[in-house]
């Protein structure tokens, strides 16, 4: 019964794109762990790109000196 | 001083809802185990159901089935 | 489905204490949000009150203080 | 490589104020910890007022009163 | 850059699973969504039976029953 | 009332340099978002290198190669 919280930048992500890699971390849990399938949730959470920081700049100015 | 997050999906709860949750949350910690009322946070975050999976499936592909 | 984490300092909370809590907040959500309490769950986590600062302070500093 | 989530409500924090407190944290992090800016993750979260609580009210509620 | 959090009852799983879960998210992630496996970062959190409830019930006691 | 989740390795961080971290945030967002200190909340969780992967891999093994 695990729990897996995935966070990304927002930046589009199709509802089939986030559909796999619940499907794809699920199975994953399933095949290396034994944890059943039924009981896993996965939950995504898109965050702006002015509310990610790393290197301690914003993920919007990094992108913007590019 | 507990702090509870409380994930559900987005599904249209109403402030009253959410107020009864929270007003809940605390008087229970507040009777099973001691816990100061004042200091007691609760944070509830509404996800949406493209972005939560259960059993390898979003929530938006399990309703749509039934 | 709703997932709930709770936060408390590590205080010697019994296993009877954390079972109460457990069922309260599954009883809480299925009654205020009807939410179904077959697929709820909730993580207890504790944390040592080094780790835990409230006012700029460390709960064991707090503590000591009174 | 420290991971920080910081939530806060959602009241206008500017794209500056949080990039400054990105940077400091990150700061922070190096000075007292020894730990690298350059693999330093912040992640900010807002979140409504109605969706947090504090002794037993939520933030809504609490400062309509006031 | 994802965050990855996962969380597991501390079932004993070993360094080489849990290993093997971090590989298999990442490429996951890299694969599905294109994220940069270099800056993806996978927490592995392992909770206790008594602290962890579904159904309103907890795995140590789920576990006793069966 | 900002809440603060910060997230380490386990490394021996001391119950000092864990106080002068909490006091330090709590500043900051004191500072730069004129957050109010006496209900800022700060939680330091310290990972094990073997649940901690970055770029795919641990950082027990990470560290073992250096």
């Amino acid at each position: 019964m695990p729990l897996i919280n995935i966070k990304i930048t927002r930046d589009g992500a199709t509802a089939e794109q986030k559909a796999r890699v619940i499907q794809g971390v699920t199975n994953l849990l399933r095949d290396e762990m034994g944890k059943n399938p039924q009981t896993t949730v996965v939950i995504i959470e898109e965050v702006d790109t002015d509310n990610w920081g790393i290197g301690g700049e914003t993920v919007t100015v990094l992108r913007a000196r590019k």
